[in-house]
């Protein structure tokens, strides 16, 4: 079994690595585990299926012997028989006129007669008592609405005959651990037996990413394309994979996630698994959202929030079938990090150069050695060399290979490496072997000494070839290289994930949040006045305010606030206080207080004759802090989600603001906050404290947890300021806006 | 000859695009590219040897064999020569025990003796007339100070005695398209012509590109590493590239520039050869920036200067060795491209998401297709396609591959679409093949009928093979592919050096500017007056500002002014005026103006008895507009350097500036401001009207002009605020510092 990354045997060790994560797991979580919601749908049979009958096989058509060619390729294990019209054999398969007529129990049926032909083919597969079924054929739902009613008479009468379909327009999947298939994908051979679960709504997109794996030695355990899901979809076949021992990785490519609930509760087991899900997801850009509409025809979402399901669910988005390659494998090599820092050693000064500005660019921590391992260093490495991360131990490892041995030890034991990295050439063609043979050797050794996780990486992605995985083999690492870019990138996606894992493992985001309907008080604060006090109820602190029913009452509340004061209108019939004189801000003094609260009473009543006031709302004026402005939002396919952005003109110019999917953890929202590009105002600036990032962090997930308080109605809660000054947060300003105005 | 790019031939043609461009610019710009520098250094010769020493060659040397082996290996032309201190034959060589032994003329000696003997080698060389040599052994300024020394007395006797001297610690090169090396770099065979012209100044690391190269099929015309550059630098070897005929693309790898002029220079050389410079350069990271300065010994300068030089010489910059050989082979076979549009076609759906997604983050743009091309194009795809672009034309192609016929060229009419680009899976496998030859060869049908130039590129990267050559060729195209990810990058880079050539071809830039020792005025401003006067007189508008010498003529001016005004008082002895009441804000009417005239005078006297005072300055008080910064400084490495940002906050906070060398163009400022994070208020803000981005764009450009008036003792010129209001541009105040402060 081959990979690209060359891994030193004992720290990484796969059982090892499982055994000691799934113990600890079960140690530690055992209560909590069962929050996590179970799989929609039980796929072990379906991915297992011992015997399988391919409907509309013909030796006259050059896609059935297409067909037919895969289940030889990948060595399929069960029998496998023809059906179709004349019940005659094909490719050497035993023919029959119908599946009710194979005389053996038959576990799958692989449909591809044309669309038109497809019902009474999935009846007759019902019929003889076939549970799951594969639907190739397309000319459904993705060519428009004659077809999606043709697909829907399809599910229908699957789940009337209690039938676990994939498709229509599905290339099927492939067991490849278990040889059981049921598939055309297209794989290159020799098959590589692996730990990556890798499914795809795309059949062309799925054939094309298991190429880059086998180009580059990846095996695989599974690999499915759900076509146009009608009813299992990408999700279904994650759940499996949790599940499956055989999978290490869960490598995704999607064109929309069709069920967001179902998205983060796989998201979520697989997290308790300690299984990684890697996602390649097109509709970025807006172009692309279109193309992906239009090609599948489902809903979309907004990106951003897509991301930021990634983000705090631990799943590792990446931007090309490359990176997903290359970050699936690294994830399946190497155990989860204890520290996020990088040790890189190399014999190119220009190599370690082109690593580090990688590094910088995708935020991976390269940091300086500690005085302890560069003391150790300055003992073993020639005079000129410097003891720098990345270290250049120069071309002296020519004359001298044992310096792998010396040096990489060192650099693993220092405090701040998580995972040494050696970046090296690699030998790919018998030629550059000679020169570099005894590198790799010593390398190795070097890498088998360490107890911290090792990589090998290549200076540039290479192609797996012969010479390499004898070499590697004789070295005792597995594997070739996917290149600075590739790995720096999969490296940061590895950081995330270990990051994301700690927290999970430290009690974060371990139960599933009720439903929002679950959550609901059913209550409906519309005032600005109605909303600060459900926010106050929700221990969200707002400003106070009291309701003056007289001039001295509103000088008494004054004195209380101190300072200056606000005095606002109360009337639930005034919709624009400042319009009609109800509003004054920045009184100071019993006299002024007094006048203002005559001066609105006057005005409104002379301006309003016929609203109802309730007094007048004296609240004390705020200056100096932080506004930030803090709303949340119904995504229509993601549901609610909040958004934090420095208040005034950083929204409006920079749009510099951080979203979130409800509901939100403290740590979800310390992420948030040092995302912003302004994020560095909140350290303090021009005189205001530093914020209190715990409470300022507290705080905003109160804020999200009150919006889905309020229910699936709510379109959006928004406060407008949040003012922070250290640690006195305080929402000054709160505006609800409901989906259904009437209610 | 082989590249991963499919080219249509007739648009294409590589003679056809020499010869246009070739005419077209003697046509148009002959007068003015007599400014443009000559080479430093003609290396004609010096890349054309017919004989070379060994010097250093030994049969006893796994050394020596692997240089003596890529003699061979390139198929060198020219006689060799093997000299030791015995005398003896090595390697089939015929030897000697001194260069001037040798019976014939020799043209190079390639020297790898122990590095105290290379003196003494080198001295025999030049005693046997030799006048071209190259030093491979290592251990010189590399090293530290004595090997630095060293390598100065090699310098200095190549400089007496005549000699072209590349290296020491350099691989040589090899003159592919010649035959005619001098090298040990490592090459994969078969060699593959090409015209691309590689230089490296880290011989590892051009080994790599080569061996990327070679992997992705794609040709070379010239390689060469320049090692510790005693004498032959970098952009000797970029000059010579630009003179010669056979390249046409000159890649780069730098760790760092040692003459900023010469590179310069050579970039303007270059753009007037209509020849693209593609680099790749370490130390954009603050730890890449240590290694390199470890590592070569040579100053870096700030990385974001470098990054400016790029785009202001049309220099296309990539970060990975990867993306290097992409961007390069790309644009050796795509002419300059007439609109920066990009139109794709593919029967991907998902390849289409992820082409559109890389592009919009790479700033590619993919404009809908104009009305008429979608009237076209429904007229030949199936019912169910869209018409948008990136246009999935399904996999309908399979049943009718004319699709790419009929497609393709209504694709490339479109309005907008400079390159046509066709996704697709292709073909690495005879396997592969047979599902996709028919499609291939159709598109190479459909893209021979384009008139606008024409790509194919492949999903993901993978190694030229021979299946893929082959079908290429029937398919009259060329080459394989680089992948999603990496073309999308190289395009964007073909995009931005498109547009600097129009620019260059249009007339910016076309003149060197003149150095800043000849274009200083002599002037050394100091006081805020001072240099608010200096900057007027280079034609920079600056707030008026009049000298009361009276209570009386503070009055009279003020009247003048209008409105608000600010009164400070007029020193050359007062540095902070503040602190001693000798500045008065927001000053209004007779009487105020006169009271603070005589306070500021009061306070002064008393607070400063000594001080001459030259009278009170009085200018208008401006609100409003939108505030800048512009300041001049000097960046070690790369000289004088402009900074432009939006005032206060936004710099302070956000770090929200724009560097360019100087001098710019305005073009070059239009393009800093549009590149602001906050340029969007430059538009107009809260009743600011828009900037009149002419106007201020040549009001900068002559700030910069003025810095460079003021000479190299210059340290800094700053005008903060530079007010802007609609078309009214003002410097409020000025700043000078100068490195030298007594002079």
């Amino acid at each position: 079994m081959f990979s690209r990354y060359l891994r030193v045997a004992p720290p990484c060790d796969p059982r090892d690595f499982k055994f000691k994560s799934h113990q600890r797991i079960c140690r530690r979580h055992i209560l909590t585990a069962a929050t996590i919601a179970q799989p929609r749908r039980d796929l072990k049979a379906f991915f297992s299926p011992r015997s399988v009958a391919l409907v509309g096989a013909s030796e006259k058509s050059a896609w059935s012997h297409g067909v037919a060619a895969k289940f030889r390729a990948y060595g399929y294990a069960g029998k496998v028989f023809a059906v179709n019209r004349g019940g005659v054999d094909a490719h050497g398969f035993p023919g029959f006129k119908s599946c009710k007529d194979i005389p053996e129990p038959v576990d799958f049926a692989y449909l591809f007669v044309p669309a038109e032909a497809t019902l009474e083919a999935l009846t007759d597969a019902a019929d003889a008592g076939i549970k799951h079924v594969n639907i190739l054929t397309s000319g459904f739902a993705e060519t428009g609405e004659s077809g999606a009613l043709l697909q829907q008479q399809l599910l229908d009468l699957a789940n009337a005959r209690g039938i676990t379909l994939q498709g229509p327009n599905s290339l099927g999947f492939a067991n490849i651990a278990a040889r059981l298939v049921a598939t055309s994908i297209p794989t290159r051979l020799p098959l590589i037996d692996g730990t990556i679960g890798l499914v795809s709504q795309s059949g062309a997109v799925v054939a094309e990413i298991s190429k880059v794996m086998h180009q580059q030695g990846v095996g695989l355990s599974l690999v499915a394309a759900t076509g146009n899901e009608a009813q299992i979809a990408l999700t279904d076949v994650m759940d499996y994979l949790v599940d499956d021992p055989g999978t290490r990785v869960i490598t995704v490519f999607s064109e929309s996630i069709r069920d967001p609930q179902a998205f983060r509760d796989v998201a979520l087991r697989a997290l308790a698994a300690r299984k990684p899900i890697v996602i390649l997801k097109v509709g970025k850009s807006e172009i692309s959202a279109q193309v992906a509409q239009a090609h599948t025809g489902s809903l979309v979402g907004d990106d951003r929030v897509f991301d930021a399901v990634c983000t705090q669910y631990g799943i590792v988005r990446v931007d090309s079938i490359e990176e997903l390659v290359a970050t699936s494998d690294l994830l399946s090599r190497v155990p989860p990090l204890k520290k996020s820092g990088v040790g890189v050693v190399s014999i190119s000064g220009g190599g370690c150069g082109m690593f580090a500005d990688r590094a910088a660019e995708c935020g991976v921590s390269i940091t300086p050695f500690s005085d302890a391992t560069r003391a150790a260093l300055k003992q073993v490495l020639p005079d000129f060399a410097s003891d720098l991360n990345p270290l250049d131990i120069t071309g002296a490892v020519f004359r001298a290979p044992q310096l792998w041995e010396t040096t990489l030890p060192v650099v693993a034991r220092d405090e701040n490496v998580g995972l040494v990295v050696v970046l090296n050439q690699l030998p790919g063609t018998p030629d550059e072997l000679r020169g570099l043979r005894e590198n790799v050797l010593a390398m190795g050794r070097g890498l088998a000494l360490c107890e911290t996780p090792g990589v090998v990486v290549s200076m540039t992605a290479q192609p797996m070839t012969e010479t390499l995985r004898e070499v590697a083999t004789e070295a005792g690492l597995s594997g070739v290289c996917a290149g600075i870019p590739l790995t720096v990138r999969a490296i940061a996606g590895h950081v995330q994930w270990s990051e994301c894992l700690a927290r999970f493992e430290a009690g974060e985001r371990r139960a599933r949040p009720a439903s929002e309907t679950q959550a609901a008080t059913g209550q409906r604060p519309r005032s600005e006045r109605e909303v600060l006090e459900f926010l106050r109820d929700q221990r969200v602190p707002v400003i106070p305010a009291h309701v003056a029913r007289s001039a001295q009452e509103a000088v008494s509340f004054a004195r209380s606030a101190g300072g200056k004061v606000a005095m606002k209108v109360l009337s639930a019939d005034i919709a624009h206080k400042t319009e009609v004189g109800g509003v004054k801000l920045g009184v100071i003094g019993d006299d002024a207080v007094a006048q203002a609260y005559t001066d609105i009473d006057t005005a409104v009543r002379k301006n309003c004759p016929n609203a109802k006031i309730d007094g007048v709302i004296v609240s004390p004026m705020r200056s100096g802090g932080i506004e930030l402005f803090v709303g949340t939002a119904r995504d229509p396919h993601w549901g609610p989600v909040i958004a934090v952005g420095l208040g005034g003109v950083w929204v409006e110019v920079l749009a510099d603001t951080a979203v979130r999917a409800l509901p939100v953890t403290p740590g979800d929202v310390k992420d948030m906050l040092g995302s912003l590009r302004a994020a560095k105002i909140l350290q303090g600036f021009r005189g205001t404290p530093a914020a209190d990032l715990d409470t300022l962090a507290q705080t905003i997930a109160r804020i999200g947890d009150a919006a889905l308080a309020l229910g699936p109605q709510l379109a959006s809660l928004e406060i407008n300021p949040l003012l922070v000054s250290g640690d006195k947060v305080e929402a000054l300003d709160g505006l609800c806006v409901w989906e259904d105005a009437s209610q």
